[in-house]
């Protein structure tokens, strides 16, 4: 047994506990009594102390130490595994213990103020908590920047999508910002001369929305052999590769966010259905970081099934679903319903033209925080401002504003930009498979994702984390992260 | 700090570990798509080896040394605690790490054999994967036997029920079956005499018969709060002290299966619900063993929801609930159904006076094959043989015979004793309640358990493991286990 192998072997038993916290935590979400929520906290504080003590131990640094000395691997799967083992080796052994731990019970007291603080749009309550929470995440970006080599705000992005860099970001958000500013009044005018799309009428009930949802992910390639789809209050993505678990929530009123949430959820699943076998549970076989995971949600939602043929092939479906008058199922109803460009002040609703505003505002007060120029009471000023800057509105209260995401109250630095560099990742990726692969719309217009699933299994999915972000898109695409063609795809839809 | 202290918080991680592995197991039998089962027994396998690590470290072993030279807590649950945690680590240190994995792999490889010998009713396709479970059970238990003071046998029995020897089951079981020589052909004979039971007409639909179970388990004292009622191949009790889940399976042709699997399952989850808060996660919190948890399930279902006065409560509601031809509901009819002694095969169908003949023969082999004086290709014909003795009829295939259960097969020697014992106690702990509450039965004709439930939680579920079996039975009801108070409930019950 080679030291690659120890490495490997140790690799996988920490994927496996982390296995077992994925299905906790979906349980969590879906099924677990209220009354089992104080032990779940602790069950998956316990394997999350188990996994980071196996990821940390001295042995596993020997070994690593004495694979690379061997020489790097002449397969590149293998030398790209154990540059992502020392990866993680590094993040996990930058941070002290207590540091770690403080930033659980922090995050973890703030996300509770937050949940008041919200509910009664009163930043003031929550200020405290934050700032304690602020001078945690900047304790532990110094840690882990020398570490890594990296800048503190590049140390917490690098650990939601690694390899991302501010410096990469900064421009390709520049360039969208002056995009956004010629095209967003266009297209609005554009949309005030055609007709205003109709609601469906409903009571939708919700075991039909459910059993329609079902089909849906499953004619969108999702094998429930493999999979579950179930409820929670958000939808999310979860599981493992052979156990993937979606989830949506039901409005008796209006099926559009279930089947909407369903469709990308879809997208996360598949991507995690397709990761390669061959590297089940090693660093290399994972998802390539948050950035592609949204990207293939959203070339998913966005990109395939928000396309006139996909619509037209809906449609009908819908229709026969929940019967009533046909004329809101019409193709080009249901695009005017769902490819609408408004602009408003809660990021999760914003349609795909005004969602990057969102983002880019939020990099740039996360950066500043990180950097210690802007002082947590001054939030909502420069949240306010900074909104007002980019969409032109003032929101009306904190709620509307910079209390509307969990993810800062509950430590989550540098993970915003994922959701745009997803967007323009997928944009990119549906581009160059349209170009590679023939007949991918003509096959959309028969509700069959198969011609273009099939080019990301290739690209994409079986990829796993070989090329992290930027590679796999001049792979794929031949170049990095471009954000004309997601420019491209907008003026298309909403422009032309 | 002392070394208590230490060993608690040791304690407390390896029992959080187990809440995640029961949760585990729950999803796995309840809502885990076939495709995941592979992962799934990797990560508890994992969990199980995490678990034996923290257990059977060295550390532990100092902190146990150190505190007992310290000398015996003065509080009696802290002293049962350290004598409980000195067991289990007993017990997890006695086994070589090499035999624990062989039998694991062993184990499994017999499970998956058996289940297509069952169905084909062929014992030959079995025995060789057999013979080296028992091979390895016969090791594991020479291990353990020294370690633990006891014989090789009474080792494998502790392991499921501490504190039970033997020795002291024998005399139990041969009371019992000459009581059953008498009692049975009697209770035969009074039953020949009685109107056949009518049984009620479906279909009874699933979601009807779910809603009633659920009202059930509450109206029992089940907080679902802490509780969740699903379906599974084969009802059964696991989750939580906090989060407990028990599952059902439903007929449509016969609700009968499924109210009172849900019933008996509520008693086990009660159990749970009522175990020590203060001592969550210690040894001496646990339950107190299988047959104690058999007591639990079975003073619910046989001695508290068979009794005249529930049933004259119940029948009106399955009434309320199925609608239809109301006499097949009234109570007597009821009782002559689900109170009905039927000589037959299969141990899980079997009814409350034959059941323990269904055990006792299978102590009696198990016995046999740990001694090493009956050999596994032999078991069929010893089977046959004992079977006929003890309820005079001859399987007509091993099916119906020594291939009708998983547990040998899956490598449990030794548990079986724990179901008789428990409905043993369950009368004995009944006839107690009854002597020391006045009501119970009045309260059960309003379908109303709480009194009893009330003295249960004294007696027993808040004793968690302080006294164990015999001294918590005499300490509930002045003796220790004594048949006598179940051959007189199935007297008065089947002869009267």
């Amino acid at each position: 047994m080679t030291d690659y192998d120890r490495l490997t072997a140790r690799f996988t038993r920490i994927a496996t506990l982390g296995e077992a916290s994925s299905v906790l935590g979906w349980d969590a979400a879906t099924m677990m009594p209220p009354g089992g929520g104080a032990a779940r906290g602790d069950q998956l504080a316990v394997l999350a102390g188990l996994a980071h003590s196996l990821l940390s131990a001295a042995e596993l640094g020997d070994e690593l130490a004495a694979a690379e000395a061997a020489g790097e691997p002449r397969d590149p799967w293998r030398a790209a595994n154990l540059r992502l083992m020392r990866h993680a080796y590094v993040r996990a052994t930058a941070l002290p213990r207590d540091l770690v731990e403080a930033q659980a019970r922090a995050n973890s007291a703030c996300e509770k103020v937050w949940r008041e603080a919200r509910r009664a749009a009163d930043f003031a309550r929550v200020c405290k908590p934050l700032d304690e929470v602020v001078r945690l995440v900047r304790e532990a970006a110094a840690a882990l920047a020398p570490a890594l080599g990296l800048s503190p705000y590049d140390a917490l992005m690098d650990g939601f999508q690694p390899g991302l860099r501010a410096a990469d970001v900064v421009p390709v958000f520049a360039d969208y910002e002056r995009f956004l500013r010629r095209a967003l009044p266009l297209a609005e005018e554009r949309q005030a001369r055609q007709p205003a799309p109709v609601r469906p009428q409903g009571p939708f009930p919700v075991a039909a929305q459910e059993a329609l949802c079902r089909r849906l992910s499953e004619r969108l390639g999702l094998d429930f052999n493999h999979a579950r789809l179930d409820r929670s209050a958000h939808p999310f993505s979860g599981g493992t590769r052979t156990d993937v678990r979606i989830t949506t929530r039901y409005d008796e009123a209006d099926f559009a966010p279930a089947v909407l949430a369903v469709v990308h959820e879809t997208g996360h699943a598949l991507y995690e259905r397709g990761l390669p076998p061959a590297f089940d549970r090693q660093p290399v076989g994972e998802a390539a970081g948050m950035a592609t995971h949204e990207s293939q949600s959203l070339i998913v939602e966005m990109q395939a099934c928000r396309t006139d043929g996909f619509l037209s092939w809906l449609g009908p479906e819908l229709h026969a679903t929940f019967g009533g008058d046909a004329a809101p199922y019409q193709p080009a109803n249901l695009a005017r319903l769902w490819r609408r460009v408004e602009r408003g002040f809660i990021r999760v609703d914003a349609d795909e033209m005004t969602y990057p505003a969102h983002v880019i505002l939020r990099f740039r007060l996360e950066q500043a925080m990180v950097a210690g120029e802007l002082a947590v009471a001054n939030l909502p000023a420069a949240w306010n401002e900074g909104f007002s800057e980019l969409l032109g509105m003032q929101p009306p209260d904190d709620s509307r504003g910079c209390l509307q995401d969990i993810h800062w109250y509950d430590g989550a630095f540098g993970y915003f930009p994922s959701y745009t560099l997803g967007a323009m990742a997928a944009a990119q990726l549906m581009a160059a498979a349209r170009r590679e692969v023939a007949g991918i719309d003509a096959a959309l217009g028969r509700g069959n994702l198969s011609p273009l699933l099939g080019w990301l299994r290739l690209r994409v999915h079986g990829q796993g984390s070989l090329l992290g972000f930027d590679d796999l898109l001049r792979a794929a695409t031949g170049k990095p992260l471009d954000p004309r063609d997601f420019e491209a795809h907008l003026t298309a839809r909403y422009l032309s």
